[in-house]
């Protein structure tokens, strides 16, 4: 066995509380290794030293250098300590926080030992039970479609489809977006991620200056009631943007201390080097280097007060299902631990879904976020579709890579996308190739986590870096061949393998191929990344497809069948 | 590069905010490695793309596989994203959440980049100011002295000295130990840490029926507050021991349940398995299998409330200076981090030590405990000191990899120690060799972390597993040649190079070599763990030694001298 190769650390993604009763173990090694057997020999506390049980361990993923290996134990004393062993050819190996050794003495594992040292219900990270079939769509809402046709509209300044700018107004409001619901229902999305929504001075609303109103553009706060029933009246679900990381310089509370200085008594709820913002001369700290949006101290005391009473209103005025947070990395984790108390507290399954770009494992041990928008997700569909930098092993790998960053829990509730208002859209990184865009969205929605479509993918949208990828949404465009495509993969989504299944992700002759399998049932999608025409390798009967003719599927087209295994 | 071995995890031990400002950075490679260098390329989140810094990293510590670097980064722009460059040879190599590559595209870091994505004041761990000279001194307190001559003796069922047994109760009270805080004072000892002091039928009181009371046993509230009191003026700090886990069955809350079953406002405060506990049947959670000593819930708001008020009262009330958390693991984070929140915010340097075994990162991230009772030192110790199953190179490696297991804050707030009430003493597992128990206090007190003595240690006290490592203190015993060597290391650690110092641990023909140094001066210690005497290989002025003659130190002597760098 590599040793350096071997990680495990308890209390974390390869130790966590699956449930009340169960524990979920993962351990790396290196991939070359190719053991005998690896498992898990445990036992309660205090009796361990005379009594041990022992699991084996399946080997789960395989990424570009490491093995994972998994095991679930279903526990009657849930005060459990534990090392592996490892079986090598001849030889056994022991794991153990003291490293690996020939022999182990259970009679001193209370020194060395790993352990899980009780299941505490308040520690466990629960599944939102509807993100198993949960299908987003997000709307970026003054370019998504404009129903209220009385409204003051003169703050409009460019024409609907025309090409916007940083400063476009094109008049899309949430009367518009009650009025799609029959829409977005048929093609069966049944979770909508609005952008800001509260008053703020720009397009995009990422500057609220009252938190507590609907901005006047978009509507009324009755009118988002309106939205709020009608969707849940369809079986919808609506969650907001929470932007808490900043504010706008118009924010009440911020004129306030422009105006009184240090005597303000908000000056400590931002973070001010002096006794005065002075925005030319940026002395406080803001989101990036925007002075008209200045950083809120989440540290402080009644910053989180404010904010958590933000959080609360919505869910219990509104009913709303849950928040995406901006720039969600930037806060305390100690003011998102007290937002995740509050929120739960209020609806217990509200979802929270952060958004940070990397790694965000610190945020999902189920003390803060529930999932993030998944953007290493992004990135790895970016490699292996628009830049064709990976393989379909290496794409295999990652995704499989991607799983092993958290645990079981988070990554059903990942949001998984292709893009959004803040990237190109797929469709242009991919130079237009439709094919290409559908089985990308065939392994989004085959992997494990929510899949989202940003609005108008399902039109075929094309679009740039911001403002470009926040065109207008063409209702007199075609629906077509990649809306009647999403709605099949929506459909599969239902399919009790793909909410509750294992997933396998492996490769054949350059083809990608996802099994996802529960209970005797499998689904399979095969993508064909080669540049030939090849056979189709997976089994049973065909569930969504492009580009498949006579057993054969075309380069970067795509099959879904499903079989019984 | 051995990629395999390479490990860094963002938001953790291997990065972290030092102060509001600074953070530190820690890179593990396979110690068979030897990169020309190791620097980190950092910048502001929102100019990384085009202006990037870089700040070498140096080698700080080599353990048994692994070498870990480091480095330590004063910022202007808090929100600090990163990669790290290796050069080996004529190679570059470039390591970010995707890995090793051999190049680096900084306009795409915000997929996969590193970061910090903003030091938030509430989420930096700060060190208590006071841990950085304290020495603990632990008492047993039925064992260690008996004032009160008038109280109710009935219960005493020992001789003072007598061989106690599991039941045994001497009569030590806390007026004994007011009066022996000139004695303790006299040692050098600055912190003393006192096990279970409330209502509870036994001797070591770890199952409290009433946590607002002094066992009468042990004296009265008054003479709880009298001791603090004298400690405090002389500049002496008390720690208590949090019994939160468990109580005792005669809890009234318990005895509540017990007599109402279900219908007690408090069965939830307990884990029961149907309507009333039954101890035969053992159908509740309890310490361990002690039927007598049933486990909260406290995943249990109420028992959240409860608790927490018991630790505020002793601090507002009493003004002790810190919790010492029994059975710390058992209790849910959850719980731990609102403990933190309040016992702060009742008193911000007040200390909390965890008592966990084994590898505690998961509670020490600075939203729970400080340090924790570092048994795993004690471990190590045992294995170089008592067992000899190590050698002076391989304890070397396991104290440097002890240090990588936290932050450097939690490492300044660890409670070292060779034993404690739940172990052997340290003198019995040395086969009573004198020279290895000082050359182990050397090492202690040497080490990152506050020493702790467990009472009677200063005289010479043995004894076997509890309850014989809880014998009575013989105040007639000798003091001598043990009592002045700890007198003299408690003198070392007032030095700064042991409070705000860096550590180096080596080793060189079968001598440990600890170094702490700080501007410009250091102290260092040579331990022989050879079988023949040995040179004396530290330069500079003897402060304390044990077997030093004409420049040897005898076999497990030691000698601590300081120089100027």
């Amino acid at each position: 066995m590599n040793e350096l190769a071997i990680l495990h650390v308890p209390e974390s993604k390869f130790c966590f509380p699956a449930d009340d009763k169960t524990v979920s173990l993962r351990l790396r090694v290196s991939r070359l290794d190719k053991p005998k057997s690896i498992s898990v020999v445990y036992g309660g506390k205090y009796e361990y030293a005379f009594s041990q049980k022992e699991a084996e361990m399946e080997l789960v993923f395989t990424d570009r250098l490491f093995s994972w290996h998994a095991a679930s134990i279903e526990l009657s004393d849930v005060r459990f300590v534990y090392v592996f062993k490892i079986i090598e050819g001849e030889n056994v190996f022991y794991y153990s926080e003291d490293g690996l050794s020939d022999s182990y003495d259970f009679t001193l594992a209370y020194y060395n030992s790993f352990q899980l040292p009780y299941i505490n219900g308040a520690d466990v990270h629960r599944v939102v039970p509807w993100m198993r079939e949960a299908v987003f769509y997000q709307i970026f809402i003054d370019r998504f479609h404009r129903a209220d046709a009385f409204k003051d509209d003169s703050y409009i300044n460019m024409k609907w489809l025309g090409k916007p700018t940083p400063k476009s107004f094109a008049g899309g409001d949430i009367p518009g977006i009650a009025e799609k619901l029959p829409y977005l229902a048929g093609l069966g999305v049944n979770t909508i991620y609005l952008t800001p929504i509260f008053t703020s001075a720009s397009n995009h609303k990422y500057d609220i200056s009252d938190y507590y109103s609907i901005d006047r553009q978009f509507g009324s706060n009755e009118d988002f009631r309106n939205l709020m029933e009608k969707a849940h009246e369809r079986g919808m679900r609506i969650v907001l943007d929470a932007v808490f990381n900043h504010c706008s310089e118009n924010l009440r509370q911020f004129q306030d201390v422009l105006k009184n200085g240090r005597a303000s008594k908000y000056h400590g709820w931002f973070m001010i080097d002096g006794d005065r913002p002075d925005a030319a001369a940026r002395n406080y700290e803001c989101f990036s280097a925007c002075a008209y949006m200045p950083k809120f101290n989440t540290s402080n005391k009644e910053v989180q007060e404010y904010l958590l009473g933000i959080a609360t209103f919505w869910i219990k005025e509104y009913d709303i299902d849950g928040w995406r947070l901006d720039v969600s990395d930037e806060l305390s984790h100690d003011f998102w631990r007290k937002f995740r108390f509050a929120v739960k507290e209020a609806k217990p399954d509200a979802v929270i879904i952060g958004e940070n770009w990397h790694d965000a494992n610190p945020s999902l041990h189920g003390d803060q976020f529930d999932g993030i928008m998944n953007y290493a997700f992004t990135k790895a569909s970016l490699d292996f579709f628009a830049n064709e930098s990976i393989d379909a092993g290496q794409f295999a790998e990652k995704l499989s890579g991607l799983l092993m960053r958290n645990t079981d829990q988070a990554n059903l509730m990942m949001l998984n996308i292709l893009d959004s208002h803040d990237t190109h859209r797929f469709l242009t990184c991919v130079g237009e190739n439709r094919d290409k865009l559908l089985a990308a969205l065939a392994v989004e929605f085959m992997f494990v986590g929510a899949p989202g479509i940003y609005y108008g993918t399902e039109i075929g949208m094309i679009g740039g870096y911001d403002p470009d990828s926040r065109r207008c949404f063409d209702w007199n465009g075609e629906g077509g061949a990649i809306a009647d495509a999403i709605s099949s993969l929506i459909a599969l989504r239902k399919r009790r393998e793909l909410k509750f299944g294992g997933i396998k992700i492996a490769h054949e002759r350059g083809s990608l191929i996802i099994t996802r399998d529960f209970d005797g049932g499998a689904v399979l999608l095969q993508v064909n990344a080669s540049k030939e025409s090849e056979d189709l390798l997976i089994p049973g009967n065909p569930l969504v497809e492009n580009g498949l003719l006579a057993g054969k599927i075309k380069p970067w087209g795509f099959a879904v069948n499903s079989t019984v295994i």
